[in-house]
């Protein structure tokens, strides 16, 4: 049983946060940000709302002091939060009132003029996106990614060792999974299981639970069905939660049931492993996220499996399950120390079966940091 | 245990559905609805998608076939759902592809035009919203609630039956309260094994367990806290989840624990029981979503206690748990049968105490069904 390792994202955000957002926006011209419930808000200024249709939002206009704006039932629960302690004005609405207007108003009042440029989270309702623009005409919508990702994308130390207590979390999960994945047992009674070990490990929700047993791995979201396991099935289990803090864990494990792999398996499994070791192993300040997307599909693509490679290497990780840096062509990013993202590359053979193998990493000074320690081997369960 | 009724979502969704949204288009105006993961496009076409940075759209023009766009890893779950039967064309990305630009050229060779009006779901993220927005250059964006929410608000007979079936699944729950909330338990404590109970009695997932005790039932949205419950507090317990077919439950009770209830408590509870029960028998077609706020609001007001109910008095619930029609003031929609909402009037003192009394109702032909059917009385228990 895992315990709580402080009080929910207490220590973990200071107000220097929003401070350094509003510097970034101030630097890249953006005059105003607005970032509703969602882990830009909780990030920010540790306020975990509920997404609901009456507007919350953290409003930070390039200078002038930020503030909140919240339903007026909800208040008590922004002071019940961290965000009740770093000093944001508050301002309050009726179930009546339009809140667009009252957040305009006193943008408007603290810039001291109409915002040209609006920047709202990537994962903001367009309802409430749209609703902000209405209420400040003339301005020009676009996404806060570039100001908030540069802050979210690189963890500090306390951040890390969040994600390294959920990379442990969801390790003892896996190594549980002999009781659970056995053959005869449907795809969805080994999820319920396997949900209620994520709980039981030390989160506080389950993200998912993937279990794609033979030719259902081939699908790489595939979730969990009515399938019942087989001898000698390959099993791809990728799984993740969250934790109390918020930070989250995700890890893929491939195993096979009731009887070993066949010869075909063996062999490009073994590229499999391989790409992933040596993607992790790229993982260093100034690679950029291409870079470690390449490692991985140059093994795999080298030993004649590239076409059943069909998805990116990876994505960041943090409060949300998928955050930058996406680890993808196209993606120049250079990594610096505190990134952290998963390494999953998959082999995948359509209507047959599939594997994955995923950890989550830390790029750190010298190198990388690998949050997930559990067997990299095709798992042979006795079914 | 409560069993699922049906395999998720079949037998309640049909083509007929997309073809409705774009009939509503092209009757006001609109030139191309997009619909994201969530409930909008699980309603329309049966898909229940993850919401993730992968775009996977529903695209409805006002002319012409509509379309899915989706991550070319994830077509095979939308041929294993009940999307995969209705005959849409399935447009898959890879990675590395801008789905911006497969959408727009798609949606301009369908239309024979750049579509001027685009209409994004209300919950659409922004960062997908402002993507299609930027591919269709000179569109104008708005959100597509006019069209979608004409049809989600009016529930068919089957969507009220699964109404129904989540509305005795909570009643279940609530019935047995007085196994867990007992004097000494905390809240967090209490709403663990109501998340458990919400699960056993026949739900997939659970939305939200309030356990509002004593000063924290004066918060309407208060969760769960450390607070141990203490002999003669009141308990506000506003509980509901999500069943296998996506429709939710929502049902709050007020509980007295480990004694009576002083005089004026008991006073004031007949009165928002008034008010519940008044604003229900004021449902029937053709009244308006305000009226029936204003007959809850009437009652309480009249009785000296308007100042301490601070919300509106419902939300419609369907696919989600908040959802058209708001039964606020202000909102002059009339009524028509198969329209469903919760009735929720409470009573706060703000730092002492709250009481609320929460049923779903449906609009019928002639009247009200209620859905939730235990016991409104304030419900003492032994503690």
């Amino acid at each position: 049983m895992g315990t709580p390792t402080s009080p929910a994202g207490s220590g973990l955000v200071t107000i220097d946060r929003v401070h350094a957002a509003r510097d970034i926006a101030a630097e890249t011209g953006v005059d105003l940000l607005v970032l509703t419930p969602g882990s830009d808000l909780r990030y920010l200024c540790g306020y975990d709302a509920h997404a609901m249709e009456r507007l919350t939002a953290l409003v930070v206009p390039r200078r002038g002091e930020p503030f909140l704006v919240v339903p007026r039932l909800e208040a008590p629960m922004v002071d019940a939060s961290p965000a009740g302690g770093l000093g944001l004005d508050l301002l309050a609405w009726d179930e009546t009132d339009d809140p667009f207007g009252l957040l305009a108003r006193e943008a408007g009042a603290r810039l001291g003029t109409t915002p040209a440029r609006v920047a709202v989270g990537a994962r903001t309702w367009a309802e409430h996106a749209l609703g902000v623009q209405r209420a400040l005409a003339g301005s020009a919508l676009e996404i806060a990614s570039p100001v908030v990702d540069r802050l979210r994308m690189v963890k500090s130390a306390a951040e890390v060792e969040e994600l390294a207590l959920a990379g442990a979390a969801i390790d003892r999960v896996h190594a549980g999974m002999a009781q659970w994945l056995r053959v005869g047992r449907t795809e969805a009674e080994v999820g319920a299981d396997i949900a209620a070990a994520i709980i039981a490990e030390g989160h506080t929700g389950v993200d998912f639970t993937i279990v794609g047993s033979g030719p259902n791995g081939a699908s790489p979201h595939h979730e969990l069905s009515g399938r019942p396991v087989q001898a000698g099935d390959l099993v791809v289990v990728d799984i993740g939660g969250e934790t109390a803090t918020g930070y989250r864990s995700d890890c893929t494990r491939t195993y096979v049931v009731g009887g070993p792999a066949d010869a075909e398996v063996t062999e490009w499994y073994a590229v499999l492993q391989a790409a992933q070791e040596t993607s992790t192993a790229a993982v260093r300040p100034g690679v950029t996220a291409e870079e470690v997307d390449a490692a991985a599909r140059r093994v795999i693509e080298d030993a004649g499996w590239g076409e059943h490679f069909i998805h990116r290497t990876g994505h960041g990780i943090g409060l949300d399950t998928h955050e930058a840096p996406y680890i993808v062509a196209g993606n120049d990013l250079p990594l610096v120390p505190g990134m952290a993202f998963s390494v999953e590359p998959g082999i995948y053979l359509a209507g047959r079966c599939g594997a994955r193998i995923e950890d989550i990493v830390v790029c750190t000074e010298d190198g990388v940091r690998i949050l997930n320690n559990g067997s990299r081997e095709l798992v042979e369960l006795p079914g």
